[in-house]
Protein backbone atom coordinates (compact mmCIF):
# COMPACT_ATOMS: atom_id res chain seq x y z
CA UNK A 1 0.00 0.00 0.00
CA UNK A 2 1.39 3.19 -0.72
CA UNK A 3 0.14 6.89 -1.11
CA UNK A 4 0.88 9.24 -3.76
CA UNK A 5 0.09 12.79 -4.25
CA UNK A 6 -0.12 13.99 -7.68
CA UNK A 7 1.19 17.46 -8.59
CA UNK A 8 -0.11 19.76 -12.38
CA UNK A 9 1.92 22.91 -11.22
CA UNK A 10 0.68 26.37 -12.64
CA UNK A 11 1.13 29.84 -10.62
CA UNK A 12 -2.70 30.55 -11.45
CA UNK A 13 -4.65 27.32 -11.01
CA UNK A 14 -2.34 23.84 -9.23
CA UNK A 15 -3.74 20.85 -9.83
CA UNK A 16 -3.47 17.91 -6.82
CA UNK A 17 -4.95 14.74 -6.44
CA UNK A 18 -3.96 12.00 -4.05
CA UNK A 19 -4.22 8.41 -4.60
CA UNK A 20 -4.21 5.31 -2.63
CA UNK A 21 -2.87 2.12 -4.45
CA UNK A 22 -3.01 -1.44 -3.23
CA UNK A 23 -1.29 -4.00 -5.50
CA UNK A 24 -3.25 -3.70 -9.13
CA UNK A 25 -6.64 -1.57 -6.82
CA UNK A 26 -6.07 2.36 -7.10
CA UNK A 27 -8.73 4.85 -4.93
CA UNK A 28 -8.58 8.72 -5.14
CA UNK A 29 -8.48 10.47 -1.78
CA UNK A 30 -8.61 14.05 -2.16
CA UNK A 31 -8.39 15.91 -5.78
CA UNK A 32 -8.57 19.95 -6.34
CA UNK A 33 -7.52 22.62 -7.46
CA UNK A 34 -5.02 25.62 -5.35
CA UNK A 35 -6.28 28.75 -7.34
CA UNK A 36 -4.75 31.92 -6.96
CA UNK A 37 -5.65 35.33 -8.69
CA UNK A 38 -3.39 37.67 -10.79
CA UNK A 39 -3.92 40.54 -8.27
CA UNK A 40 -2.47 39.23 -5.90
CA UNK A 41 1.81 39.30 -6.11
CA UNK A 42 3.34 36.65 -7.01
CA UNK A 43 5.58 35.56 -3.73
CA UNK A 44 2.11 35.75 -2.30
CA UNK A 45 0.64 32.98 -4.52
CA UNK A 46 3.31 30.73 -3.98
CA UNK A 47 3.47 30.82 -0.42
CA UNK A 48 -0.30 30.26 -0.95
CA UNK A 49 0.39 27.10 -3.04
CA UNK A 50 2.76 25.84 -0.66
CA UNK A 51 0.60 25.89 2.32
CA UNK A 52 -2.01 24.52 0.73
CA UNK A 53 -0.06 21.63 -0.30
CA UNK A 54 1.99 21.99 3.05
CA UNK A 55 -1.47 20.86 4.80
CA UNK A 56 -1.95 18.26 2.20
CA UNK A 57 0.86 16.53 2.84
CA UNK A 58 0.15 16.51 6.77
CA UNK A 59 -3.02 14.93 6.19
CA UNK A 60 -2.51 12.16 3.84
CA UNK A 61 1.07 11.43 4.20
CA UNK A 62 1.84 10.43 1.06
CA UNK A 63 5.31 8.62 0.36
CA UNK A 64 5.91 10.09 -2.96
CA UNK A 65 5.27 13.58 -5.41
CA UNK A 66 4.36 12.74 -8.52
CA UNK A 67 4.80 16.22 -11.17
CA UNK A 68 3.59 16.17 -14.65
CA UNK A 69 6.62 17.96 -16.25
CA UNK A 70 5.59 20.07 -19.56
CA UNK A 71 8.70 21.62 -22.06
CA UNK A 72 6.69 21.48 -24.69
CA UNK A 73 4.79 24.67 -25.81
CA UNK A 74 6.18 26.48 -22.98
CA UNK A 75 7.61 29.83 -23.42
CA UNK A 76 10.65 30.82 -21.79
CA UNK A 77 8.16 33.16 -19.35
CA UNK A 78 5.58 30.55 -18.55
CA UNK A 79 8.25 28.06 -18.30
CA UNK A 80 9.69 30.76 -15.40
CA UNK A 81 6.32 30.83 -14.15
CA UNK A 82 5.49 27.09 -13.67
CA UNK A 83 9.12 26.86 -12.36
CA UNK A 84 8.03 28.90 -9.71
CA UNK A 85 5.06 26.44 -8.92
CA UNK A 86 6.61 23.25 -9.09
CA UNK A 87 9.42 24.83 -6.68
CA UNK A 88 6.71 25.54 -4.02
CA UNK A 89 5.58 22.24 -4.35
CA UNK A 90 8.92 20.16 -4.82
CA UNK A 91 9.99 22.05 -1.66
CA UNK A 92 6.54 21.04 0.22
CA UNK A 93 7.44 17.34 -0.59
CA UNK A 94 11.41 17.65 0.80
CA UNK A 95 10.15 19.34 3.91
CA UNK A 96 7.80 16.52 4.64
CA UNK A 97 10.45 14.13 3.64
CA UNK A 98 9.32 12.63 0.67
CA UNK A 99 11.31 12.69 -2.59
CA UNK A 100 9.98 14.06 -5.95
CA UNK A 101 9.44 12.08 -9.49
CA UNK A 102 8.88 14.00 -12.44
CA UNK A 103 6.87 12.33 -15.53
CA UNK A 104 6.19 13.78 -19.30
CA UNK A 105 2.47 14.00 -20.35
CA UNK A 106 3.15 11.13 -22.54
CA UNK A 107 4.57 8.80 -19.94
CA UNK A 108 0.75 9.78 -18.05
CA UNK A 109 -1.09 8.84 -21.23
CA UNK A 110 0.66 5.87 -21.63
CA UNK A 111 0.58 4.80 -18.47
CA UNK A 112 -3.40 5.84 -18.21
CA UNK A 113 -4.78 4.90 -21.57
CA UNK A 114 -1.78 2.77 -22.56
CA UNK A 115 -1.42 5.14 -25.25
CA UNK A 116 1.22 8.54 -25.70
CA UNK A 117 -0.89 9.86 -27.72
CA UNK A 118 -4.93 9.70 -25.79
CA UNK A 119 -6.45 12.89 -25.83
CA UNK A 120 -7.21 14.94 -22.67
CA UNK A 121 -11.43 13.37 -22.25
CA UNK A 122 -10.01 10.13 -23.20
CA UNK A 123 -7.13 10.51 -20.09
CA UNK A 124 -10.06 12.06 -18.18
CA UNK A 125 -12.48 9.00 -18.18
CA UNK A 126 -9.76 6.50 -18.05
CA UNK A 127 -8.50 8.02 -14.28
CA UNK A 128 -12.43 7.61 -13.38
CA UNK A 129 -12.97 4.56 -14.24
CA UNK A 130 -9.37 3.40 -13.02
CA UNK A 131 -10.22 5.12 -9.41
CA UNK A 132 -13.93 3.66 -9.44
CA UNK A 133 -15.41 7.01 -9.87
CA UNK A 134 -19.26 7.52 -10.26
CA UNK A 135 -18.12 9.69 -13.56
CA UNK A 136 -14.93 11.45 -14.40
CA UNK A 137 -13.29 14.06 -11.92
CA UNK A 138 -12.99 17.64 -12.58
CA UNK A 139 -11.91 20.12 -13.02
CA UNK A 140 -9.31 19.77 -15.82
CA UNK A 141 -6.07 20.05 -13.78
CA UNK A 142 -7.10 18.07 -10.48
CA UNK A 143 -7.79 15.18 -12.98
CA UNK A 144 -4.13 15.94 -14.61
CA UNK A 145 -2.95 15.64 -11.05
CA UNK A 146 -4.70 12.72 -10.71
CA UNK A 147 -3.10 10.81 -13.82
CA UNK A 148 0.45 11.52 -13.09
CA UNK A 149 -0.63 9.73 -9.34
CA UNK A 150 -1.56 7.27 -10.61
CA UNK A 151 1.23 6.97 -13.77
CA UNK A 152 3.54 7.03 -10.50
CA UNK A 153 1.85 4.05 -8.69
CA UNK A 154 2.20 1.98 -11.69
CA UNK A 155 0.03 1.79 -13.72
CA UNK A 156 -1.56 -0.92 -12.14
CA UNK A 157 -5.07 -0.72 -12.30
CA UNK A 158 -4.67 0.08 -15.78
CA UNK A 159 -2.66 -2.91 -16.46
CA UNK A 160 -5.19 -5.51 -15.13
CA UNK A 161 -8.03 -3.55 -16.40
CA UNK A 162 -7.28 -3.44 -19.71
CA UNK A 163 -4.92 -5.98 -20.09
CA UNK A 164 -2.05 -4.18 -21.93
CA UNK A 165 1.20 -5.86 -22.58
CA UNK A 166 3.76 -4.81 -20.19
CA UNK A 167 5.78 -3.48 -23.18
CA UNK A 168 3.56 -0.93 -23.55
CA UNK A 169 4.08 0.48 -19.52
CA UNK A 170 7.74 -0.24 -19.47
CA UNK A 171 9.96 2.23 -19.35
CA UNK A 172 7.63 4.77 -17.31
CA UNK A 173 8.68 5.22 -13.99
CA UNK A 174 9.80 8.86 -13.05
CA UNK A 175 12.87 10.22 -14.23
CA UNK A 176 14.39 10.82 -10.14
CA UNK A 177 14.64 15.03 -10.24
CA UNK A 178 18.69 15.28 -9.83
CA UNK A 179 19.40 18.13 -11.72
CA UNK B 1 17.54 53.78 5.84
CA UNK B 2 16.27 50.18 4.03
CA UNK B 3 18.10 47.06 3.70
CA UNK B 4 17.55 45.43 0.28
CA UNK B 5 18.22 41.15 -0.25
CA UNK B 6 19.26 41.04 -3.61
CA UNK B 7 19.15 37.56 -5.50
CA UNK B 8 20.69 35.74 -8.56
CA UNK B 9 18.52 33.15 -9.09
CA UNK B 10 19.94 29.70 -10.17
CA UNK B 11 19.50 26.02 -8.82
CA UNK B 12 22.88 25.35 -9.19
CA UNK B 13 24.54 28.47 -7.79
CA UNK B 14 22.31 31.43 -5.88
CA UNK B 15 24.00 34.21 -5.54
CA UNK B 16 22.69 36.76 -2.68
CA UNK B 17 23.57 39.83 -1.90
CA UNK B 18 22.26 42.52 1.40
CA UNK B 19 22.68 46.16 1.32
CA UNK B 20 21.67 48.72 3.47
CA UNK B 21 20.57 52.67 1.91
CA UNK B 22 21.16 55.70 3.02
CA UNK B 23 19.89 58.52 1.53
CA UNK B 24 22.96 58.24 -1.63
CA UNK B 25 25.51 56.15 0.56
CA UNK B 26 25.33 52.08 0.45
CA UNK B 27 27.15 49.51 2.60
CA UNK B 28 27.05 45.69 1.32
CA UNK B 29 26.31 43.42 4.58
CA UNK B 30 26.74 40.51 3.42
CA UNK B 31 26.92 38.27 0.12
CA UNK B 32 27.93 35.09 -0.90
CA UNK B 33 26.53 31.90 -3.21
CA UNK B 34 24.01 29.31 -2.08
CA UNK B 35 25.53 26.04 -3.71
CA UNK B 36 24.27 22.98 -4.16
CA UNK B 37 25.33 19.65 -6.16
CA UNK B 38 23.93 18.14 -9.10
CA UNK B 39 24.18 15.07 -6.65
CA UNK B 40 21.37 15.64 -4.92
CA UNK B 41 17.88 15.37 -5.59
CA UNK B 42 16.48 18.77 -6.87
CA UNK B 43 13.64 18.98 -4.03
CA UNK B 44 16.56 18.83 -1.54
CA UNK B 45 18.42 21.18 -3.19
CA UNK B 46 15.71 23.90 -3.16
CA UNK B 47 15.38 23.23 0.42
CA UNK B 48 18.78 23.58 0.91
CA UNK B 49 18.20 27.02 -0.73
CA UNK B 50 14.88 27.59 1.23
CA UNK B 51 16.76 27.56 4.61
CA UNK B 52 19.64 29.38 3.54
CA UNK B 53 17.76 32.32 2.45
CA UNK B 54 14.94 32.05 5.49
CA UNK B 55 18.15 32.17 7.61
CA UNK B 56 19.54 35.64 5.89
CA UNK B 57 16.23 36.79 6.00
CA UNK B 58 15.92 36.48 9.59
CA UNK B 59 18.91 37.70 10.56
CA UNK B 60 19.38 41.27 8.58
CA UNK B 61 15.61 41.49 8.46
CA UNK B 62 15.25 43.54 4.71
CA UNK B 63 12.70 45.58 3.25
CA UNK B 64 12.04 44.28 0.12
CA UNK B 65 13.96 41.20 -2.25
CA UNK B 66 14.67 42.33 -5.64
CA UNK B 67 15.74 39.53 -7.91
CA UNK B 68 17.22 39.39 -11.50
CA UNK B 69 15.14 38.04 -13.72
CA UNK B 70 16.73 36.68 -17.08
CA UNK B 71 14.52 35.49 -20.14
CA UNK B 72 17.04 35.72 -22.95
CA UNK B 73 19.10 33.20 -23.76
CA UNK B 74 17.61 30.51 -21.66
CA UNK B 75 15.66 27.92 -23.40
CA UNK B 76 12.55 26.42 -21.52
CA UNK B 77 14.21 23.40 -18.96
CA UNK B 78 16.54 26.07 -17.98
CA UNK B 79 13.83 28.83 -17.22
CA UNK B 80 11.93 26.10 -15.52
CA UNK B 81 15.23 25.63 -13.35
CA UNK B 82 15.91 28.68 -12.80
CA UNK B 83 11.99 29.50 -11.91
CA UNK B 84 11.84 26.96 -9.29
CA UNK B 85 14.95 28.58 -7.40
CA UNK B 86 13.42 31.83 -7.47
CA UNK B 87 10.22 30.25 -6.64
CA UNK B 88 11.82 28.90 -3.34
CA UNK B 89 13.26 31.99 -2.62
CA UNK B 90 10.10 34.39 -3.25
CA UNK B 91 8.24 31.85 -0.44
CA UNK B 92 10.98 32.99 1.95
CA UNK B 93 10.63 36.66 1.01
CA UNK B 94 6.60 36.43 1.38
CA UNK B 95 7.00 33.95 5.14
CA UNK B 96 9.05 37.44 5.98
CA UNK B 97 6.52 39.40 5.04
CA UNK B 98 8.51 41.97 2.57
CA UNK B 99 7.17 42.16 -1.24
CA UNK B 100 9.55 40.74 -4.00
CA UNK B 101 10.43 42.98 -6.83
CA UNK B 102 12.15 41.99 -10.59
CA UNK B 103 14.61 43.44 -12.62
CA UNK B 104 16.07 42.89 -15.93
CA UNK B 105 19.80 42.70 -16.85
CA UNK B 106 19.60 45.99 -18.92
CA UNK B 107 17.82 47.79 -15.66
CA UNK B 108 20.51 46.64 -13.25
CA UNK B 109 23.29 47.56 -15.66
CA UNK B 110 21.88 50.49 -16.56
CA UNK B 111 21.30 51.60 -12.61
CA UNK B 112 24.86 50.41 -11.24
CA UNK B 113 27.02 51.37 -14.55
CA UNK B 114 25.05 53.93 -16.25
CA UNK B 115 24.43 52.12 -19.14
CA UNK B 116 22.31 48.94 -20.04
CA UNK B 117 24.78 47.25 -22.18
CA UNK B 118 28.35 47.01 -19.66
CA UNK B 119 29.93 44.58 -19.91
CA UNK B 120 29.78 41.99 -16.21
CA UNK B 121 33.45 42.68 -15.06
CA UNK B 122 32.20 46.67 -15.43
CA UNK B 123 28.69 45.70 -13.31
CA UNK B 124 31.68 44.09 -10.78
CA UNK B 125 33.97 46.88 -10.54
CA UNK B 126 31.34 49.84 -10.14
CA UNK B 127 29.04 47.54 -7.55
CA UNK B 128 32.52 47.53 -5.29
CA UNK B 129 33.10 51.24 -5.89
CA UNK B 130 29.12 52.05 -5.13
CA UNK B 131 29.60 49.65 -1.66
CA UNK B 132 32.98 50.87 -1.19
CA UNK B 133 34.98 47.61 -1.15
CA UNK B 134 38.47 47.36 -1.52
CA UNK B 135 38.46 45.35 -3.98
CA UNK B 136 35.26 44.14 -6.87
CA UNK B 137 33.07 40.89 -4.86
CA UNK B 138 33.61 37.58 -5.97
CA UNK B 139 32.26 34.95 -7.08
CA UNK B 140 30.18 36.27 -9.64
CA UNK B 141 26.79 35.28 -8.41
CA UNK B 142 27.30 37.24 -5.48
CA UNK B 143 28.06 40.15 -7.40
CA UNK B 144 25.28 40.11 -9.71
CA UNK B 145 22.85 39.63 -6.21
CA UNK B 146 24.62 42.37 -5.11
CA UNK B 147 23.75 44.66 -8.38
CA UNK B 148 20.16 43.83 -8.11
CA UNK B 149 20.12 44.83 -4.76
CA UNK B 150 22.01 48.49 -5.94
CA UNK B 151 19.66 48.47 -8.41
CA UNK B 152 16.43 48.09 -6.39
CA UNK B 153 18.29 50.40 -3.56
CA UNK B 154 17.64 53.33 -6.10
CA UNK B 155 21.26 53.82 -7.93
CA UNK B 156 21.29 56.37 -5.45
CA UNK B 157 25.05 56.19 -5.19
CA UNK B 158 25.89 55.82 -8.59
CA UNK B 159 24.06 58.82 -9.30
CA UNK B 160 26.07 60.77 -6.71
CA UNK B 161 29.10 59.10 -7.70
CA UNK B 162 28.87 59.60 -11.63
CA UNK B 163 26.60 62.64 -11.82
CA UNK B 164 24.69 60.37 -14.45
CA UNK B 165 21.39 62.63 -15.18
CA UNK B 166 18.06 61.74 -13.75
CA UNK B 167 17.01 60.24 -16.91
CA UNK B 168 19.28 57.79 -17.48
CA UNK B 169 18.15 55.93 -14.31
CA UNK B 170 14.26 57.19 -14.93
CA UNK B 171 12.00 53.94 -15.37
CA UNK B 172 14.11 51.41 -13.28
CA UNK B 173 11.87 50.99 -10.66
CA UNK B 174 11.25 47.11 -9.70
CA UNK B 175 8.54 45.66 -11.62
CA UNK B 176 6.17 44.34 -9.09
CA UNK B 177 5.43 41.13 -9.53
CA UNK B 178 1.95 39.84 -10.19
CA UNK B 179 1.51 37.91 -12.59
Amino acid sequence: MQVVMGIDPGAANLGFGIVRVEGSHMVALDGGVVETTPEEPMERRLERIHRALAELLTWHEPRAMAIEEVFFGKNVRSAMAVGQASGVAMLAAAESGIACFTYTPQAIKMAVCGSGGAGKRQVQRMVGTLLGLPEPPTPDHAADALAVAICHGGGHGHREAAAVATEATAGLRGERIAG
